[in-house]
């Protein structure tokens, strides 16, 4: 099922959207949090007639089951620009994202003015690490996507640690499904998480907090995306993530705050 | 008036609470983004009995004026350990915020594990340049904080730029006021534009969207902050923060999406 497909949502009234947890997107029986934030997105768009979601924050208050799910959204200001929704996705059991997103059209946004931040340093395609479904790990939402990992970055997939709290590698969807913004509000939430390169637990890793910025439509072909954690503190650590396109345009920022995951029981 | 004056907020119902957009607290008639965020701040943490803001999301709809504002407070699940709530920051006229806010308590918060990031190597608090309202620039709002800027970082002043795309300096409320975790958040935003410091109009730079992550609570004494944009592209700036305590403890951390400031008319 391409990730249009997965993502969709239908609009029963105003305000209100039914969609579906497909099986298959999950971490261990967990839906992926970044396809949790698309449906979300998804929904915020089509409510606010806008077609890009230039910055979404989620908090993340359940995991997400395959199943029904709804989205309401609230249009806290529409506007000819830039319009504002909130949003509550829930499946009949649970809420599990409340959050906010803005909406514009990137499709006529002017060009660069100061970039300073650069693209990771991959090793091409084919010498980065597909990332395959295994049992149970890796999970089956890596099967829905195409990410090549870094190979200075697996470490983790044979029990040891790169010593680097990163994450680097390729992204597309499968079967050269085109990319949209919305697949970069997945793809911010789609790698493993850098905790595991560092001496944790590997274990769930929750997401308590998620913003992505999308800052441009990505160009055709692979994304370069890299993900860093610069501070594990308190029992907390926050992600840094940057998606920069075939173009070599930076297209989305994001960081979200993770709890440290527990030791294994 | 104290900054726990200035934003305080009372219950008046359920989910609803009473404030005042203070005087004083603006930038050429508009309230600042930081004073805003923690009046909602301080009503989330109300509503959902715990005392930290550990991570807070708004988007500014429209500017604040003084004068009175309501919040409503929707807790979306409450926890022992995490609770989060939604909130709508409102006055008689329009809706100022939402936004999402997650609430703990970081009194019993365990030590680092990884620290990468460093805090910026400023000068002396003598040897940093006092921000003291103006008419009409500064604007009144400096006089309500203790702001010491980086040498470095104020050409602005004087109608040069420094090339540089960040705004350093030190931190602290006025007469010695204690700092809490929403103070932190009044902090993210107290600084001026990084834009000021490279070839862009000098004037309002508006946040669309403001994420705080507040990692520890603050040592008594001034607060090191940085402020730095690394990417202006499509007509958007993003601002990183980060502030650190007079322990060297990295405690808050924040990010917001602005539009590039318009020529001057």
């Amino acid at each position: 099922m391409t990730f249009a497909a997965a993502s969709a949502v239908t609009r029963v009234a105003d305000g209100r959207y039914e969609g579906r947890v497909t099986e298959g997107w999950d971490i261990a029986g967990n839906a992926d949090g970044g396809y949790l934030l698309a449906i979300a997105a998804r929904a915020v768009t089509d409510a606010t007639g806008h077609p890009d979601p230039v910055t979404i924050t989620a908090h993340y208050l359940s995991p997400g089951k395959t199943g029904p799910i709804t989205c309401d959204v609230h249009v806290a200001r529409p506007g000819k620009r830039h319009a504002t929704g909130t949003f509550t996705l829930a499946s009949a059991e649970a809420t599990l994202l409340v959050g906010v997103c803005t909406t514009t059209d990137l499709g006529d946004a002017s060009g660069p003015l100061l970039v300073a931040a650069q693209p990771p340093d991959l090793p091409p395609v084919q010498a980065c690490v597909l990332s395959e479904p295994g049992d149970p790990f890796p999970p089956p939402f890596v099967g829905q996507v195409d990410m090549r990992l870094h190979p200075d970055d697996v470490p983790f997939r044979t029990g040891d640690t790169s010593g680097n709290a990163q994450i680097r590698g390729w992204f597309r969807l499968r079967d050269h499904e085109p990319l949209d913004t919305l697949a970069l509000v997945l793809a911010v939430d789609s790698f493993p998480p850098t905790s595991f390169n560092v001496n944790l637990p590997i274990g769930w890793t929750p997401t308590i907090e998620l913003t992505a910025h999308v800052r441009h439509r990505p160009a055709p072909g692979w994304l370069a995306c890299a993900f860093v954690t610069r501070n594990i503190a308190g029992g907390y650590l926050e992600t840094d993530g940057e998606i920069w396109d075939a173009s070599g345009a930076l297209v989305a920022q994001s960081r979200q705050l993770q709890l440290v995951p527990a030791p294994r029981p």
